[in-house]
């Protein structure tokens, strides 16, 4: 294991002599707030540390570089996350408490474009993700599949979850990013450019093109999570 | 749509002034080049005019801005992939259709950590991922489901396949990317993490700890798109 004691628990010794002025709690509450106000590049230590109002040394107290900085701010969001799949947990339909779990996690990170490039990326200071993990796995387990089913089972969830919801939050076309054109704006500049593709050669884009205009990120979503979950129900003989 | 004409086909008119010196056949090519050794930081217009022995001049006139640049190069690789399709489009099942092109472009998307990104990011300047859209459409409608049960199929496939495999090759852990440990000795440290749990708060963890010890990336994908394919085999009622 990474030597990475989780010290938010304990006092900094340096505290008494008065250079370690802030909490992990501070520091991390800060950090989200500059990722979710201008994303990662935002986030760097003399900006955090203008933000908390002292200097480098105390984050660096807590917090050994960037990428710990960057796990540990996502673990931090993770925590709300973990509470609210608190519900979830005792529905009488395992498949219903993964596909609530996994809705509740989706959500997390359309809304946080930044964090699903962090989520279980060094569980050692992510003691929430691992919960999070523990919960959708100790579902799977009540279908009474195979150690390596359940294993493939919640990879699975969690890939299509963090993979879809990071796909919809990140990236906008550069258009967007800019302001030059609304998403919907480009959404639409986009179907009409897919409406004039040749309908011989492009018959499954023509078939889909009503669907497309109307579609809704998080109803796509949905249905992709409704197969994978029938094929696991399928897998489990329920 | 976007005005954004296919220069690819047609010669520079500036070039018979000798300021146009490169196709972009030869642009792309190197841009991938760029991109396969050192990621998307690497890729500027100076150093690819420096790769391709000229100024910046003559790339402007052929791509207007580095998302433009991207986007293309993307889909100069999808060239590739959309050939390898090509055997996979007249097999008697359509799911097995779907999984072979759907295997295709995760091999692809692994080898090429920058891929997954703009894969279908700006339509209008990537035909190749159009129609690789397109292809598993076109077995999708095979399947005779509704038109918004085929977008949702087609869509659930492709943000499987790339949100796993952008996740797998995107973003190691920053001891794995600085050479500080090996990939393996990163993966070993991790399991020694988990196996310390408290297997009463993590029976799940416990439970897969050797699946988790042996797992095989591609085996975990091709697991989960089961799953997903299932789902969809029992929607079409097949």
């Amino acid at each position: 294991m990474t030597p990475s004691p989780d010290r938010s628990r304990t006092r900094p010794a340096r505290e008494s002599r008065g250079r370690v002025t802030h909490s992990m709690e501070a520091i991390l509450t800060d950090a989200v707030a500059l990722l979710d106000e201008a994303g990662e590049s935002a986030l760097t230590f003399r900006a955090l540390a203008a933000r908390l109002g002292g200097g480098v040394g105390s984050i660096y107290w807590y917090v050994s570089n960037k990428d710990e900085l960057l796990d540990r701010a996502s673990d931090h969001v993770m925590a709300d996350v973990l509470a609210s799949t608190e519900a979830h947990l005792t529905m009488p339909d395992p498949i219903d408490s993964l596909r609530a779990i996994a809705v509740t996690l989706f959500e997390a990170i359309v809304e946080r474009p930044w964090l699903g490039a962090y989520f279980m990326r060094n569980t050692d200071v992510q003691p929430n993700a691992m919960r999070i993990f523990e919960r959708l796995g100790q579902q799977a387990m009540r279908l009474d599949l195979s150690s390596q089913d359940s294993f493939h089972a919640v990879s699975a969830i969690i890939g299509f979850v963090v993979g879809t919801a990071a796909d919809l939050g990140q990236r906008p076309p550069p258009e967007v990013r800019n302001g030059t054109v609304t998403r919907e704006e480009y959404a639409a500049e986009h179907l009409d450019g897919w409406r004039e593709l040749d309908p011989e050669e492009f018959p499954f884009v023509h078939h889909i093109l009503e669907d497309f205009a109307s579609h809704d990120d998080a109803e796509e979503f949905r249905a992709g999570l409704d197969l994978l979950l029938a094929g696991l129900r399928l897998q489990a003989g329920r």
